[in-house]
């Protein structure tokens, strides 16, 4: 239909990306071979564009690094600030939506939070994710507390060690979920919430 | 007391590494700096060998981590190897054994298995690998299908998202589990179990 049209006027040889593209493209390298082992000229030819027309387009690759794990850091964030209101239910209920909410995220982002799990520390740009990321699991745990305080959740197990493994949980989808596969998004956030509070057991 | 000892001579510059000494260093590296990204000239400056050298205890790259995997995956096999023999319980009963063993397995061999979780199949050893790991997989998840037709688990989530759920838990743990941390084995392998079969909420 649009045959031969200079709508948008791409420059030849310079394809006319946007930032967003051009991110998502950025991420999935970064996921696919590894963000320290991936060049500005890997990015260049993923997205058919020489080394030098990349800097148009891209800042430096830190830049869409830093991009990619605020959108992951500030979802989840998000989610614990909701469950962080007392005026909207109990520890236990907030917690359990924290859990649904945050599978939610995962899937709305997967790419992006693929990332962030993956991040080891080697840059500025990385430890400052890892500090908002362990200020989140941290707030978190404060949340499990909460409601094994209440006696909502069972004591038998420390607190620390129900936080680390729910969440653990959660972050292990990003290894095999795929939003084009057979299983709803909400399916699996109720299924996780399923297993992790109400358990697989069939009660007697 | 040794100082001095000629016992064992090893040959200036050539330390007497045992073959076991050689795959938990190389594994160590592997999972640092990822196996694609180590060369044997990585491993030769890691053991203290000069290139050359290395070769009298390495034959290879892949030789070593053929090894890793393969000490991964009959640990996991053995697991479902057991898990099998119906005259030892019920489904429920044996799936039940098979992750707090999986755990137990998990924590053994963390190197290992870390290395095996994280392999994407670049290679004939790894892509062998990678089928072995898919064959226990599904083992696992006939075995929770028999659990779910014999009444003894919830009907409300397909089992092979239970499946992937519980052993996407238990694989979550290299994440974090370090055996010289505060969690004990035992207690993690009983969480583990808790949490997947009998749920963290507290019965009204």
């Amino acid at each position: 239909m649009a045959t031969g049209s200079t709508q948008g006027s791409p420059r030849r040889g310079r394809p006319g990306y946007d930032q967003e593209t051009v991110l998502r493209r950025a991420i999935d390298v970064f996921i696919r071979q590894g963000y320290d082992a991936t060049s500005v000229g890997d990015l260049a030819r993923e997205l058919g564009l020489t080394k030098s027309a990349i800097y148009h387009h891209v800042p430096s690759k830190e830049h869409l690094l830093a991009l990619a794990l605020d959108e992951a850091l500030d979802s989840l964030e998000a989610v614990i600030d909701e469950a962080s209101r007392p005026q909207d239910g109990s520890a236990y209920e907030r917690l359990r939506t924290a859990v649904r909410e945050s599978v939610a995220v995962l899937v709305a982002h997967l790419p992006s939070v693929t990332l962030l799990l993956r991040v080891h520390g080697n840059s500025e740009v990385e430890l400052r994710a890892l500090a908002r990321r362990r200020q989140i699991d941290e707030r978190l745990a404060a949340l499990v507390q909460e409601a094994v305080d209440d006696g909502s959740l069972r004591r038998d197990i420390a607190p620390d060690l129900i936080s680390r493994l729910i969440f653990g949980t959660v972050n292990s989808l990003v290894e095999w979920y795929r939003p084009d596969g057979p299983v709803d998004a909400q399916v699996l956030a109720g299924a996780v919430a399923t297993l992790a509070f109400d358990g697989l057991a069939v009660r007697p």
